[in-house]
């Protein structure tokens, strides 16, 4: 009962931390108020898949100096308790008269003076967990202290992984790996598409994933219509393509890749999309760099995509990674995130292959100073086949 | 690719929506905006893991009278696309300039006039899910239309269960119990738990869930410290009590309830902790009925467990179920919120065994005009014995 239950030694958690409050000092931040499972996990350790149940708030505070405070509902004091963070504050909750808000208010209060700054993460990919009403009485109870976005402050701490994160991430993707290896043990023309899902889901767990947070695929003729919808009862059959895609979890870090079968032999569309998707991939393999943005990946894969007579689909090719299925940045036109060594990423090409059918590509890496190291075994140059 | 994708006939939903419009009309509300994954999932139909991606917002916005629209990101419109709502509008994200806040700032101003009022769950069990300084900027651009909490309207809606999703939890426990059987197949003394934590997911995908979005568990002498932990890989020892708490998930529906077994013969510490358990839970499956209030059941546990000679452990002792692991109502003593029929409940009392260890018995039920009718199969009455 009394074990610590922590996924890294305490001075991983602390050098987060320092890592928070200089970018809180450069932000003119008093303290940061998180509220999200994956800035819980990072700051305090703190892992569980109780999140899923949406009725109660955890906030963790983090003070311009010192340590961290966890302000929780009581379920959660042996688990927060089993972490490192030494100040626990708790309440019965949900309480319909007061979910916490007092004792955030409170804990907020004692560490920000009035003429001071609490930032919290407002801005793209992000969301505030709690209730927005109770949000709004958090603002009053705390005026005239402002609440201002710290979205930059705790993404480019989060986005530049330890050499203990990645090593955590590339565990998962060997998981991921192995799980594939197996998916001709049970995909084949005539088995149905929820139950080669389930069987994946099994391999996944299987090979060592503490949980299965994300499958997705799809399986057509030439490609698919989408990547993200569940799976249905209709069999698989010759000559479509089957694509599974997994965020697999181990000790709270994901994978996110996929891997393409064709289902008996591989038509020629088929084989030209996934030489295409193969080969650009390659390429930005090769030649990413830091310094590079967001941006430039995306145009360098579009570029590889048509050099290589492919037509790029829509939305973003690729995005980060690590403690929730995505991360920022993203892959996209818009994105203009310098990209830094230590940054796991995903490279997710897709390309038309025929009117409303895509095939997509996905590989998990991380930028060093020097280039790309691959953090998920790289997928065969040839669309592999599942014949008899 | 265009088979639709809806795990309930469309008349299901425009039953859902018109209920929904029935509140909204009692409240005085123009349109209600919904951004949560299981509200979405409630009237559209939408179903998909890929919220698992913190990466874009998704809206559904229900207006007083007609159809509901669907404001998304473009990588969903093919799945939503293959659900029952005819309008759906798209932006391409995650987009940094304006991650489509514009395009539902129109979808509102079209359906709301400028005295109106705009509906959305700001309440107790309730995320916005989306970024706050979008929030802001939505609601900005929307004024003078009003913003307001619209939880209750939600709440009272989607507590009662239509007969075909109660059929759906129903499926959802049946494939848990199959599970819970065998579990002595894998658990044993020596055997770790995380392990077990595995083989119990193997078995829940293996019995027909789609996925497995929460178990939780633990073990120890005479009970477990907290039901919220991950398992690690400590050994199961003899004399320990084992618990396995899972909502699995068939066709987007939870079960959610657990089993205890002593590894080894029980003490009679664990023994009566459990005889207290189920005595007290079969006490409130044979006399609660609608009309009660969610404290009442509360009340009514603790007061079972104390006249058979158990502490009852503190927090919440059950609470609603459906779409998510958790839903409202609260048995705690501060929910007053009335019980009626077709609510989908989880009865799940706790009693402190010794110094911080506890035991915890969950049973599912919906509640008829008559009474409780059980929707998991209900525990032995003596705690189960895995021995050898």
């Amino acid at each position: 009962m009394t074990e610590k239950s922590l996924i890294f030694p305490a001075q991983e958690y602390r050098d987060r931390v320092t890592r928070l409050q200089a970018g809180m000092a450069a932000g003119g931040l008093d303290a940061l108020l998180l509220s999200a499972p994956a800035d819980i996990f990072y700051t305090a350790g703190f892992l569980t898949r109780f999140w899923e149940s949406p009725a109660r708030p955890w906030f963790v505070v983090v003070p311009q100096s010192g340590e961290p405070v966890a302000v929780i509902p009581a379920i959660g004091a042996e688990l927060m308790g089993r972490c490192w963070i030494p100040q626990i504050r708790t309440w019965d909750a949900p309480d319909p008269r007061d979910d916490g808000v007092s004792l955030l208010a409170g804990t907020l209060a004692d560490l920000v003076p009035e003429s001071g700054r609490i930032g919290l993460p407002m801005g793209l990919e992000t969301h505030l967990r709690m209730p927005l009403a109770d949000f709004e009485a958090l603002r009053t109870r705390l005026a005239p202290r402002a609440l201002v976005d710290a979205t930059a402050c705790v993404q480019r701490v989060r986005e530049i992984k330890s050499e203990a994160e990645i090593a955590k991430i590339r565990t998962s993707c060997e998981i991921a790996a192995r799980a594939f290896d197996r998916v001709p043990e049970f995909a084949r023309a005539g088995r149905k598409l929820d139950a080669v899902f389930r069987d994946f889901q099994i391999a996944l767990l299987d090979e060592g994933a503490d949980w299965v947070s994300y499958v997705a695929g799809g399986a057509g003729c030439d490609g698919y219509g989408d990547v993200i919808s569940p799976a249905g009862p209709e069999p698989l059959r010759p000559g479509d393509v089957l694509m599974l895609d997994t965020g697999a979890v181990r000790e709270g870090y994901f994978c996110d890749f996929d891997r393409n079968w064709a289902i008996g032999p591989a038509s020629d569309c088929a084989r030209r999309a996934n030489d295409a998707l193969w080969q650009a991939t390659e390429e930005v393999i090769a030649t990413l760099r830091p310094g590079h943005r967001a941006c430039d990946v995306h145009a360098m894969l579009c570029a590889g995509l048509r050099r290589h007579g492919a037509t790029p689909s829509g939305g973003r090719l690729g995005h980060g990674l690590g403690i929730t299925l995505t991360e920022w940045p993203s892959f996209t036109p818009l994105d203009t995130t310098p990209l830094r060594a230590g940054m796991v990423l995903t490279l997710e090409p897709g390309c038309e292959t025929r009117d409303g059918h895509i095939l997509v590509h996905e590989e998990n890496i991380v930028l060093r100073e020097d280039g790309v190291e691959l953090l998920s075994r790289r997928a065969p140059a040839e669309l592999p086949e599942i014949v008899g």
